[in-house]
């Protein structure tokens, strides 16, 4: 099948989605030949999947060095970062080296942050293997890690010279990992297309029992949708942050039960539910729209309660959320279903109570 | 007097030298009215400068957020990067916050790359103290920090919002570390324009003495050609590579004493001499014009001999230079005074015999 194309310039690269792509060398072959290409990933994926990579990329003249970071969010810092940098350094890598990021989402931001570093930047290729990275973090060059205070607090926009998802590679994916990754493409639907809401509805069921067909249609128009927003807005200076809707929340959620307790779409899943109520709240919503959201949510098998923290701690939490733009705090909502918009300046009121409502 | 500009579509900036602008809140204002300001100085830069400078931000309407990192090469680190990302997150600086790096070249490197990383990116002023900073490191948006294996390994291409060079902070600046960025001074004659090196072989005792109107042109005149390259490749994929001219030899010599025993001018004027020899060795260069580099480097006061390291030791710290791409070694000869260029392939021997040459 065609592979989708972001189209940035300079900065463009094709999304290839299919069965298999893993083992077929063309796909890496014109960004990797004669060069070093060190591939990042985990001690889960790689039993699974770097032996046939690392095969690949050699076919397609690759000198390989594979390095392991930790599994799970909270390996997403520096510490991982410097351990790639180390032995990418120790294997002689340099400007025309190429990272191969072969795993989920953290594996990707990490991978892709070390990427747009090393040596002042150089090229990465995204292998995502969860359905999260697919459909959502593996597109439109967001890379970071985690600071102490907040979630990707260090990043760089650096976009990838290509996505190769192998929807193959979700037959391993363990079955809360799968319904996490569900999370962002049912926010794809709700702040972008209404028709895709309706789909996921209909064919959630399929989706769960990992029904291949429907597993690359919602990956496919996720990655359409994600790539559009991303073409129009690549730095978030506008129109991309209604990505987020959901997240600021779900951010909050994330830090406040300790990186990796809640999975990155849980948190968004609940924090959704919150941002939808929000929404009614200020009404720009309404409330069976609302309900509409929730039940798909929960049809999905996502938590649509926040973790029973205090009020007060989700607020503070909140504070510094990246789009808390000159400490006011901006949440995107919904203007109906498959609409959504930034809103600045909250009465304070309205989001405590969407909070105690998601709890 | 006119700023000069950095030419560079969305990115471009001027380039403001004089004495006494660091006082003058008009410098500041486009960039910081109504924003959190970062400084970044360290503890010898603050009793001089940093009140002086916290008035004028405050006086253009920043609200301001000093963060001291420690002097010197040795604190271009990680540790130094995460004090300053904490200390900006615990201040509730966002996406709209920047960074003002008051100080030398590693303030500048360091405080630049925090800009770069900081939320995915956020802007910053170079407010530059030190001669080297003046009239190199501040301009071109080269920022990193080093890593045990290698100066600058990390880093990013983050062009500054202003560089704001006062003239005046040179009146404090240790001879030492005048006569290291006369090194820098120097080098961009060499590589780029012969006139000026006839300029500085007249006015270098002038220069030294911290005549004012001498020192002026010459922060002007670098900062010009340096601005010239950099808009021509802003992402050093080609032409910039000649201002590494001297470099290639200066980073193993800094790696090698150690960071900070050697100032950076003081690594890349023995490193210019010893690339001079091998300039001479390869065939580009005449021996009277290696003799007049020499000579040159030599009456600023700056070494002419590398440290006595053993000439493997030099060989393997230039491996890991950014500039050995798939592992050969490429280096900037001069061709002819005034010109530069990139050679790849070069023979070991000659390299061996530049370095030995050099000791």
């Amino acid at each position: 099948m065609q592979p989708l194309r972001v189209t940035l310039g300079d900065r463009s690269y094709p999304i290839h989605i299919g069965a298999g792509l893993l083992d077929d060398m063309k796909m890496y072959a014109p960004y990797v030949a004669s060069r070093s290409a060190a591939v990042i990933t985990n001690p889960i994926v790689a039993p699974l999947y770097l032996e046939r990579t690392l095969r690949s990329l050699e076919q397609a003249g690759a000198r390989v060095v594979p390095v392991l970071i930790d599994d799970g969010e909270q390996a997403k810092n520096w510490v991982s970062l410097d351990l790639v940098i180390d032995a990418m350094l120790a294997a002689r890598c340099g400007r025309d080296s190429v990272i191969v990021a072969l795993g989920g989402g953290v594996v990707g931001d990490l991978a892709g942050f070390a990427a747009a570093v090393f040596q002042r930047g150089i090229g990465f290729i995204q292998v995502p293997t969860t359905l999260l990275a697919q459909v959502d973090s593996s597109v439109g060059g967001k890379t970071a890690i985690n600071h102490a205070r907040g979630k990707n607090m260090m990043g760089a926009f650096h976009q990838p010279l290509a996505v190769i998802a192998d929807v193959a590679t979700l037959d391993t994916l363990p079955d809360r990992e799968l319904r996490a990754g569900f999370a962002e493409v049912i926010k794809h639907g709700f702040v972008l297309d209404l028709q895709f809401v309706g789909w996921l509805e209909a064919n959630i069921d399929r989706l769960l029992s990992r029904d291949r067909a429907a597993l690359s249609h919602a990956v496919r128009r996720s990655c359409e949708l994600k790539a559009q927003v991303v073409v129009a807005d690549e730095r978030e200076t506008g129109l991309r942050a209604i990505l987020n809707f959901g997240h600021t929340f779900g951010h909050a959620i994330e830090t406040g039960v300790g990186y990796g307790k809640w999975l990155h779409g849980e948190a968004v899943a609940s924090g959704m539910v919150m941002a939808a109520e929000l929404s009614v709240r200020v009404g720009t919503l309404r409330r069976e729209d609302a309900a509409r959201v929730k039940a798909l949510i929960e049809r999905a098998g996502l938590p649509v309660r926040g973790p029973a923290l205090p009020l007060e701690k989700y607020l503070e939490l909140m504070q510094v959320d990246k789009k808390a733009a000159g400490g006011k705090l901006r949440f995107i909502l919904l203007e109906g279903l498959g609409r959504a918009a930034l809103h600045g300046d909250l009465k304070l009121s309205l989001i405590r109570e969407s909070i105690a409502a998601g709890l």
